[in-house]
């Protein structure tokens, strides 16, 4: 293998597959990326055995060929380099990297050791917007479990219905759900669960990468594929909980408010309330204002309170602070609504204003005091 | 105790003396910042019982009194609130913080429990400008040691000679000694040693106050005082090492390079020598080339080289990378010089170019290889 290419686009490559590299593992070879020449392209890939990504980039390729070198190190010292060409020269299972005032031996392992990551060869099942599907799902995966306990809740479920695309996550304490308008002629048929660490990556790429996304499917894997890259991923087998049940239809108690202001009257009482798990009390009052109280501990207690429009009666509910904290750092409309029916049944954050739409829901549980 | 002051001064003021406080400690109160009325101002103070501090802030004061409460909670909570006035009001040792909208109550600890910082009473000794010290001082500390070991070596050596104020630390791997011009006038005496802790938090306090630094000294302690800020420390005994008979007269080898391609190519380097604690060999030609190698390890090998003017003959000298990159670091002059005499002898850094001066020296101690 013998090529060139530019430092940027290179060190550009590196820092997106070296996310997906194995942390630790006891096959040595995980912990570094692949490189293979692709006609006139050089192909990166790494994979953590769940996910599997491959990046191409445009190159002056001299001579055919493929090895893995440690991802980590390759990535760092690319990036200290100057903006400059890069030659790369096999040999071996050494890897050589010229510029014109630096020359690096890396020492790699042969490609064949790398583990095969899986082709998804079908037509692709959608086109989406890049952008639109990147803040669809940032909104939807802070709803998912970080426990593997049970496997559905630590992925994001996306189904299609009447149109619409719908993208859901739930760790049984709060819900997001995030519908897309996919258009009358969309034929496609979806239902899977996607682990939240490939749904976190992609938001992640997706920040980085120009284009159309495009979806692919086969039997237990998806391919996101935007640009010159392409995320693999294994799917979550297993049925998501019927969330719609738990939706509340109807509100006895909701009000509108600044989105910033709710965000640092919570943060306020958040700091008060360590000591109790983050409990903290909404006490809503008709004529237009909400308290958040966090009651009396070790430390001290605190009411902050903001102004805001009312509809229905007096209200009130208790509720973690740091689930209501992530609802308003992934709502990003200037206004909120915040709807509850009694102190037993969940709320339900939604954007608000004019031009919000209607079609992002996060739910919290209230916690029982 | 009651007051009332603005949210952005008070906020302020916590932040530095927040810093101060005792991580851990069997002594709960000295995680509590200590809140006394002096006059219209509020004086905040903390301590770890090796550093203390005073800040004053002006207030509106309507009655007089002093508390203590938990210094990280008090400094959170109040940097969360929005800029506005603050009323603050002691009851037995709670403390009752109001704003329009935000109401809180911190438990505190009774004032008489928090120990009594010293007070240094004598006439100040030398008056500084703070920038000047402040960048004099940021030049030396990295040289210190971070371990107790020895004493002294953990501190910043402070004294007068000849008109000049000589700051220097060496962790006995490498040195760096700063002058300062005080004047003819000047004939204070001085020779201290200031545990390298307390520089490190008079040069972040140097970067946020306004104003000239006072320096007061009395028989185990050590004050400096700008604006409204007091940071008093003990003094470290003992003798600092006799250090001036290691920097070498002359050089046989010595380069002038630009600072920033410097500290590049020694990075590059540094990534290739993690496996051999950091040793990297300089390689000078005296036709005006020098490269840095890290020899081939179980990662790999590089060889990086820039372009310099040297004087003198060809050279070579095996150093930490880690102590190079801490002394370009600080270096701030687009241009450095360095200097070897052989490879078994330290090598000086400095300032280069038409105004660098000849304040600052910088020496590190060669690896035997």
């Amino acid at each position: 293998m013998r090529l060139s290419l530019t430092q940027e686009n290179l060190s550009r490559a590196l820092a997106s597959v070296g996310r997906v590299v194995a942390g630790r593992s006891t096959l040595p070879v995980l912990a570094n990326v692949l490189l293979t020449t692709d006609g006139n392209r050089l192909r990166l890939s790494a994979t953590n055995l769940e996910i599997g990504i491959n990046y191409w980039v445009g190159s002056k390729i001299e001579e055919q060929g493929s090895l893995t070198v440690p991802a980590r190190l390759f990535a760092e010292f690319v990036s200290s380099l100057p903006h400059d060409n890069i030659d790369l020269e096999a040999t071996d299972t050494n890897l050589t990297v010229r510029t014109p005032h630096y020359e690096s031996k890396i020492n790699g392992i042969a490609a064949e050791e790398f583990p095969t990551i899986p082709e998804v060869t079908t037509d692709p099942l959608l086109k989406l917007d890049s952008d639109m599907f990147r803040d669809a799902l940032a909104q939807v995966v802070v709803a998912a479990s970080a426990d593997e306990a049970r496997p559905v809740l630590a992925g994001v479920h996306m189904y299609i219905e009447d149109g619409q695309l719908y993208i859901v996550a739930t760790d049984s304490y709060r819900l997001a759900e995030k519908r897309l308008s996919l258009g009358d002629d969309v034929t496609a048929e979806l239902s899977v669960i996607v682990p939240v660490r490939t749904m976190q990556e992609l938001v992640r790429l997706l920040g980085e990468a120009d284009g159309e996304l495009e979806m692919y499917l086969d039997d237990n894997q998806i391919m996101f594929r935007v640009g010159e890259i392409e995320l693999i991923s294994r799917l979550i087998e297993g049925q998501f909980p019927n969330y719609r049940q738990i939706i509340p239809k109807q509100a006895e108690t909701s009000f509108d408010i600044d989105t910033a202001e709710f965000s640092r009257i919570t943060k306020v009482a958040s700091l008060f309330a360590r000591e109790s798990a983050g409990s903290i009390k909404l006490e809503i009052k008709a004529e237009g204002e909400v308290s958040i109280v966090s009651s009396d501990s070790e430390v001290g207690g605190n009411k902050s309170t903001a102004e805001c429009a009312v509809a229905g009666e007096d209200g009130e509910i208790s509720l973690n602070s740091r689930y209501l904290q992530d609802a308003l750092s992934v709502i990003k409309s200037p206004q909120v609504t915040f709807a509850i029916s009694g102190k037993l049944n969940p709320c339900v954050l939604s954007p608000a204003g004019d031009d919000a739409g209607d079609d992002y829901l996060h739910i919290v549980m209230p916690l029982r005091t």
